[in-house]
């Protein structure tokens, strides 16, 4: 059913994955920092998330939130995360529960877990046959601040299920990449997200019913550490993909 | 074997119970906001923990930081958390790894976990005859914004342990009462932690040998539903009081 969504971040890369896969399905409205360059499926809201006001009235007559900005370089210095990530992440949660929204999708990201790739365990548990899973019920050991702030925003989405009844699901967004699957690279064929896969899994963000979730956000990949069960059970997310079978394949 | 230990939030309640008990166990360097009005048993300095100059002067030489500063309150409003909080740990964090301290024991709280206190399950699980125990391995469940902050600044210890060695510890804090348990309270005798048990355990913080632990605080009460096993394990916690045995008695 199509469901009104405001989507955050709408202008970065995982925005534009799942734009190009869901363009026609809901009904969009975009919010980014920066005006448009071509034409969106929505309406367009400038404006930035740590700008209470705005993140207010954007939050009017929506039922989704799909909440993707934020600073989104696994190098961004604290004081940035601080800000963006983990204040800018309050202000959509708190505007959300106080507009009635049902749900938020929230971009974790595997950096949220990222130092739990020791150097005991890498590269093996990059491979096929090392059964090292992570399944979303482990605590956050963060790989840098980026990591830390991620972690924050999953807190936040617990305490405000718990307190306000917002269905929150995070998904710890692996590594997203158009056309084919990072080469040589076996971290990143481990967590690859294809673009349909993405679009895909936030769909069912948008529709399923959860009360409080934490997935891996990646495609069914033979490499995987991470388990995508959760996603598949509570969700509903059936992933096309896998990174050992698109290692020279543009059409995903 | 004596430790240089710098305290921040000397002068409040905790740090209060722990110099009441270790005041000569310890070189002491005090930190806090305000100047303290009596006789204090080490170096004081006067500066609030989200200066990080005033915070890496107060590094200086020291061993062990016992990191309580922060806004205590419960309803403290998310501003204040963000601040003084989760930034002003990150602060800390920051100055104890480039000056290259052993230990942090870090003041986590029983509000990272508050969450877990559902209507089903209480006052239930506050009671002697209920089996629920949360034993530290559990996710955050804040159950306000100060647990929230409180769960950010596990996630910070975590990343600052994980990256460059710091031996870490969050001592999620339970009910602190001076002289008696809580009175017709239930959760608050379920959690509670007297202070000659608060000075013990950050005395054990202080000694004991680690690598990235969350404990619970609170004393070998009847009612608990907070295990200390690994507070007794890894850190030798010998708790002596028990809420159940003390009701009417003012030694503790």
């Amino acid at each position: 059913m199509a469901q009104s969504v405001l989507l955050t971040g709408a202008a970065g890369r995982v925005g534009q994955a799942i734009l190009g896969g869901l363009a026609d399905d809901h009904e969009w409205r975009l919010m980014d920092r920066d005006p448009p360059t071509d034409d969106q499926p929505g309406e367009f809201v400038i404006g930035d998330i740590t700008d209470e006001e705005t993140v207010r009235e954007a939050m009017e007559g929506i039922d989704v939130v799909v909440h993707l900005a934020g600073d989104p370089r696994p190098e961004a210095p604290w004081d940035s995360v601080l800000t963006n990530n983990i204040d800018g992440t309050q202000t959509v949660f708190e505007a959300a529960a106080d507009a009635g929204v049902e749900k938020v999708a929230f971009a974790s990201s595997n950096h949220a877990v990222g130092a739990y790739e020791t150097d005991e365990r890498t590269p093996e548990m990059y491979r096929s046959d090392d059964d090292y899973l992570l399944d979303g019920s482990e605590l956050a050991r963060p790989g840098n601040l980026y990591g830390v702030s991620k972690a924050a925003g999953e807190s936040l989405g617990r305490y405000y299920h718990d307190e306000y009844g917002l269905s929150v699901v995070c998904v710890r967004i692996g590594n997203l990449t158009k056309g084919h699957p990072p080469i040589d690279y076996e971290r990143g064929q481990a967590m690859w997200l294809s673009y349909r896969d993405c679009a895909h899994l936030f769909d069912r963000c948008i529709q399923a019913d959860y009360g409080y979730e934490i997935v891996y956000g990646i495609s069914d990949n033979d490499r995987k550490y991470y388990s995508i069960d959760r996603a598949r059970e509570v969700l509903g997310y059936e992933p096309r993909d896998n990174s050992a079978e698109h290692a020279d394949d543009d059409s995903v």
